[in-house]
C-alpha cells in the first residue's frame, strides 16, 4: 500500500483557496496509486486560524467544506483521506483528524494534548481529546497523534512512558503524526533526532506530515518524514516547499535501501525560510510587488536582495531618502546595490519636508539635534513609503533586525511602519552571515555596506555603538536573556561585564511597548515568538 | 475574627513598588485588628506578568521578596496573610496562593483551574495544581479558590456540580476567593448575581478579593464581594479604587443586619473605568502629562475631558493641526473646547508640511485626492504629536473609538499613532453617551461637536456616513459579529440588510492586520479582548 503524506500551503481562514489546494493534492495521491493520503493538521482551515474559530458562521463553512467539498472527492472508491479540521462533537469543538473514505467522513482522533504557546493558544477554541487511537491500516495498526507536543516537546529524547509507548502497547506498528510545527533556525536537526529515537525505542514506523508556508509571520517548514521501525529515516520532504511525498507502507517494516543524511541546518535554511515569508505574505494578502527603503546599510540591502530572490526584480523597488545628515557614501553604496539587484528606484530627498517639519516645531527653525529630531527623520521616510504603499499598492518591507527590535533602537511609526519585518527575529550577526550567503554567487550587497560600522545615521556621524555595545556583545546577551530566560547574574556568571548586562537588561524591559506595534515579522530563529511583558518604568 | 479584604493596585512586573503597597495594606489592616489579610491573585507580581514569569532571574526575585521581604511583616504574631504568587514546589511553577503566619510561609493552594484566555494563557508559565483545600479559619472551615474561572467561568449559575460545592461536601463554611477578574462593562452584575446563587446553594460564605487597576489596558475594577451563607451581600469594594475591606467571620454565618443593594452599571462606570485606565497608564509608566490631537470632533474631545478628569487641566496639552480642508467651524468647536476643559493648546496648521510631501510625491505637485493623500494628513499629525511627545514627553492619547478600528477606518502610523488608544474598545453610540455623562454638571463637549455628523476631515464635505453605515446600524452589526460570534445569515436574521452585514464583515476581516499594531487600547467593554485572525485577501 502507498501513503501519499501532503505537505501543503494552506491560507489560515480561506476555506474555499485551502478546499483547491486539498482538492489538488489529493488528485495527484490518486494518479501516483496512493491508497491513502495523509494531509497536515487543521489542513482545511490551515494553521493557526485564531479567533475565527470561535464564528458560528465560520464552523458552518468549515462543515461544508468537509461534506460537499471533500467527501465526495472520495465518493468513487478513490484512496482515503485523512484530514485535519475542526470538528464538533457533543457540543464540543475539537481539532480533529476526519477519515474521509468512500464519501463519508468519520472523526477517527480528537487532539490529546492541546498547544499552549502564544498563538497557539488551542484551549481558548478546542476541548481536549481522549486518548490517542489506532486505525487500521493495510495489514498493520497504525497509532494517530495529531501536533507536535504529545511527541516532541515532552523532551528529546521524549520520556518513556509517553503517548508512542501507549500506542506500542497497543499493538500500533505505524505512528502517523499531522502536524503544524512552526521552523525556527536549529529545529529540524533536534526533531529529527528524537522522532528517530522514538521509532527506535517503540519499533514503530513515524509518518510526520507537517504543514508548509508562512502565516502571518509564522513559518512552517514542511520537511515532512519518515522514519521506519528502526529509525532509520526514509524520507524527508523538501524544507519550505509543497510536495507530495510517497512511501510504501510495507517499507516501514523492513531496513532501509539507502538512509537519507541527517539534516544540516547552514545559512541557506534561513534564506530560504526568509524568501517563503516574504513570497507567501505578498501572495496571502494579494500583493504583488513590495517597496524598501535604501538607507545604504546592511539591513536594508539584505531585505531588498531578499525581496528580490523571492518576488524577481522586477516586483521590487527601492527608494532613497537621504537627509542633511546622510553621508555622501551612503547614497552611493545604496545606487550600488539598486545596480546590483537590478532594480528600480526612486531618489527623495527629505530636506525639504524635514524644514517644513523644523520651522513648525523648533521656535525660530532651529535644531536641538534631540531625540524627538532623529526619530522626525524617521517618520517622515515611513510616511513617504506609506505614501507609495497605498497610491501604487507595493507592501513596505520593514528592515530593523531583533537585535535593535529588542533594545529599542528603532523608531515607532518610521522605521518600524510597514507591512512585514522581515528581519524582525534575525540578530544582527546573523544579518551578516545573511549577507555573505547572498553573496555566494556574486556581489549583491556592496563590500563597503557589509564592511562599515552599523549607523542610523539621523546626526552626523552616529554611531550604533555609542549607543549600544558591540552586536558581538549584545547578541548573545540577548538570545540568553530572551531564549534561555537567564537571570542577569547567570548571563554575568557566562564573562558578561555587569554594566553591560544591567544595561541591555534595562533597555530590553523598557522596549516592551514598542514590541505590541511592530508589524508581523517572520519568526525564524525563536523557539519563544512575540514576547509579552508588562509596559512599567 | 476580622478579616481585612486587601483590593490592591499592584504594578504588573513592578516587585519592589508591589511590595510597597502589600506592606501598606497589611499595616492598615493590623491597625484596624484584623486577624487575617487577603490579597488578590498574584498580588506579589501583580497580573498579567506575562513571559516575566519565565525569567529566572525574575522568579529568584519573587522568592526574596516572599522570604525576606514579606514574611518578616508577620514576624511578632501580627495579622496572618493570604497571598497570591508565582511558587515553585517539585520543580513546577504554580499559580499559588501562600499563608504567611509568625514569619513563616506555607503555600496553601495551587491554582487547579488556569485560565486560558488571551492575555491569561497561564499554561503557558504554571503547571496545573490540585484539588481546591481548606484551612481553618477560627471555627470555621475555609476553601480556597483561586482566580475567577472556577467560580464564575461554568456557567452563570454555575453547575451544581463544581468546586464550591466539593469544597461545601468538606465541610467549608467559607469560600476564600483571591482573583485577578478583568472588568468590562455590565459584567459586575452578572457576576454579583452568580455568586449569590452560589453561596446560598452551598450554604458558604464567599469573600472574593478582586485586584484593581489597569495594566496596559487591561481593567480591574475591584469591587471585591462578601456574601453570607443566606446568598446576601454584605460588603462591596468601591469600584476602580483602592480599599481595605473588613468583614467579621461572624457576620457570614447569621441574616444580614442590611444587604447591599444589587449593583447597577451606568455609564458612570465606563467613565471610571476609562479614568483609571488614563491615570494608571501614565503612572505606571512614569508619565504625567498627556496629549492630544483635537480634530473638533467628538472622539477627541471626549479624550481629552477623560485626559483632564484622570490627570488635570494643568497635564493636558490639546494640539489643533488643521489642514486646508478643515472646516472653520471645527476649528472654532476644538478652540471652544480648549475653553471649556480650560487646558493649554497649540496651533500648528499642517499645510506647509503636506505641501512638502505632495510636491516630492505628486509629479507637479498636484494633488489626486487618494486614499494616500487622505492617510497622508493624518500622519503629518501622528508625526506632530509624537515629536511633542518626545520632546516634552507628552504620553499621546490616541481618540479613535472601536467601531472605526473594527473596520480599519482608521489610518496607521497617523490616528492610530500614540502611548493609549482611549476609546479603542468603545463603540461610537458609547462615546456619545459618555458625552453626554461628562456634560452632567456644565458644557465641556460643545453642543455642536456633539450634534455634527461624524466626519474625519480628510477631503472636502467627507462624513463617515459616505464610507460606513449609520452607527445605529454599525454597531450593533460589529456587537453580533464580534462578541456574540454569530454568522452573517444570523445576523441577517436580525434584521439587518445582506448587503450590509456581508459589506461590514468584509471590512472586519480585511482589517485584522491594522488590529496587530493599535497601541494598548482599554479594554472596557469586550468579553474578548485583542480578537486575532489570519490576515489575507
Amino acid at each position: 500500500m502507498k501513503i501519499a503524506l501532503a505537505q501543503c500551503n494552506p491560507t489560515a481562514g480561506n476555506l474555499a483557496r485551502n478546499r483547491e489546494i486539498i482538492a489538488r493534492f489529493y488528485r495527484s495521491a490518486r494518479r501516483a496509486g496512493a491508497g491513502l493520503v495523509i494531509f497536515p493538521e487543521l489542513a482545511v482551515t490551515g494553521y493557526p486560524a485564531g479567533d475565527l474559530l470561535l464564528n458560528r458562521g465560520f464552523q458552518k463553512e468549515v462543515d461544508g467544506i468537509i461534506h460537499t467539498g471533500l467527501a465526495p472527492l472520495t465518493g468513487d472508491g478513490g484512496p482515503s483521506m485523512l484530514i485535519g479540521a475542526p470538528y464538533e462533537s457533543n457540543n464540543h469543538l475539537y481539532n480533529s483528524l476526519l477519515l474521509i473514505k468512500n464519501g463519508r467522513v468519520k472523526p477517527v482522533q480528537f487532539k490529546e494534548t492541546l498547544a499552549s504557546h502564544r498563538y497557539f493558544n488551542e484551549n481558548l477554541y478546542f476541548a481536549a481529546g481522549r486518548e490517542p487511537s489506532t486505525i487500521q491500516l493495510g495489514d498493520q495498526s497504525a497509532g494517530i497523534i495529531i501536533g507536535e507536543r504529545a511527541v516532541e516537546a515532552c523532551g528529546n529524547p521524549p520520556p518513556p512512558d509517553g503517548p508512542v509507548k501507549r500506542l506500542a502497547l497497543k499493538g500500533a506498528t505505524v505512528l502517523i503524526n499531522p502536524t503544524a510545527s512552526r521552523y525556527y533556525y536549529g529545529r529540524q536537526a533536534a526533531r529529527e533526532k528524537g522522532l528517530a529515537t522514538l521509532a527506535k525505542r517503540h519499533q514503530t514506523g513515524i509518518l510526520v506530515v507537517n504543514q508548509v508556508g508562512s502565516q502571518d509571520g509564522l513559518l512552517f517548514g514542511g520537511a515532512s518524514l519518515a522514519f521506519n521501525r528502526r529509525g532509520e529515516l526514509l524520507s524527508r520532504g523538501t524544507p519550505f516547499k509543497e510536495e507530495l511525498l510517497l512511501i510504501n507502507l510495507s517499507s516501514l517494516a523492513g531496513s532501509a535501501p539507502k538512509v537519507v543524511p541527517p539534516v544540516q541546518e547552514d545559512t541557506g535554511w534561513l534564506f530560504n525560510g526568509l524568501k517563503l515569508g516574504i513570497t507567501d505574505y505578498l501572495e496571502k494578502n494579494r500583493f504583488t510587488r513590495a517597496v524598501v527603503g535604501l538607507s545604504g546599510g546592511i539591513d536594508s540591502a539584505v531585505v531588498a536582495a531578499l525581496a528580490v530572490e523571492a518576488l524577481g526584480a522586477e516586483n521590487v523597488l527601492g527608494v532613497l531618502m537621504p537627509s542633511p545628515y546622510s553621508p555622501a557614501p551612503s547614497i552611493e553604496d545604496a545606487l550600488l546595490l539598486v545596480k546590483n539587484l537590478s532594480i528600480a528606484h526612486r531618489l527623495l530627498p527629505i530636506e525639504n519636508i524635514f524644514h517644513a517639519f523644523s520651522s513648525l516645531l523648533n521656535p525660530g527653525g532651529k535644531l536641538n539635534w534631540d531625540l524627538a529630531e532623529e526619530n522626525l527623520q524617521a517618520r517622515i521616510r515611513g510616511t513617504i513609503l506609506m505614501f507609495i504603499s497605498n497610491r501604487e499598492h507595493y507592501l513596505v518591507l520593514t528592515t530593523g533586525n531583533r537585535s535593535e527590535l529588542a533594545v529599542g533602537y528603532s523608531t515607532l511609526y518610521g522605521d518600524m511602519a510597514g507591512g512585514l519585518a522581515v528581519l524582525g527575529d534575525l540578530p544582527k550577526l546573523q544579518v551578516y552571515e545573511l549577507a555573505h550567503y547572498l553573496n555566494r554567487n556574486r556581489e549583491l550587497i556592496p563590500r563597503r555596506t557589509i564592511e562599515k560600522p552599523p549607523s542610523a545615521e539621523l546626526r552626523p556621524g552616529q554611531k550604533d555603538e555609542d549607543s549600544l555595545p558591540p552586536y558581538p556583545v549584545l547578541d548573545p546577551i540577548l538570545r540568553l536573556y530572551l531564549e534561555e530566560n537567564l537571570s542577569a547574574g547567570e548571563i554575568m556568571a557566562r564573562g558578561y561585564a555587569e554594566e553591560t548586562v544591567i544595561e541591555i537588561l534595562q533597555l530590553v524591559e523598557r522596549a516592551g511597548y514598542k514590541q505590541r506595534q511592530v508589524p508581523p515579522r517572520l519568526w525564524i530563529t525563536s523557539p519563544a515568538i512575540e514576547r509579552r511583558t508588562p509596559s512599567f518604568r
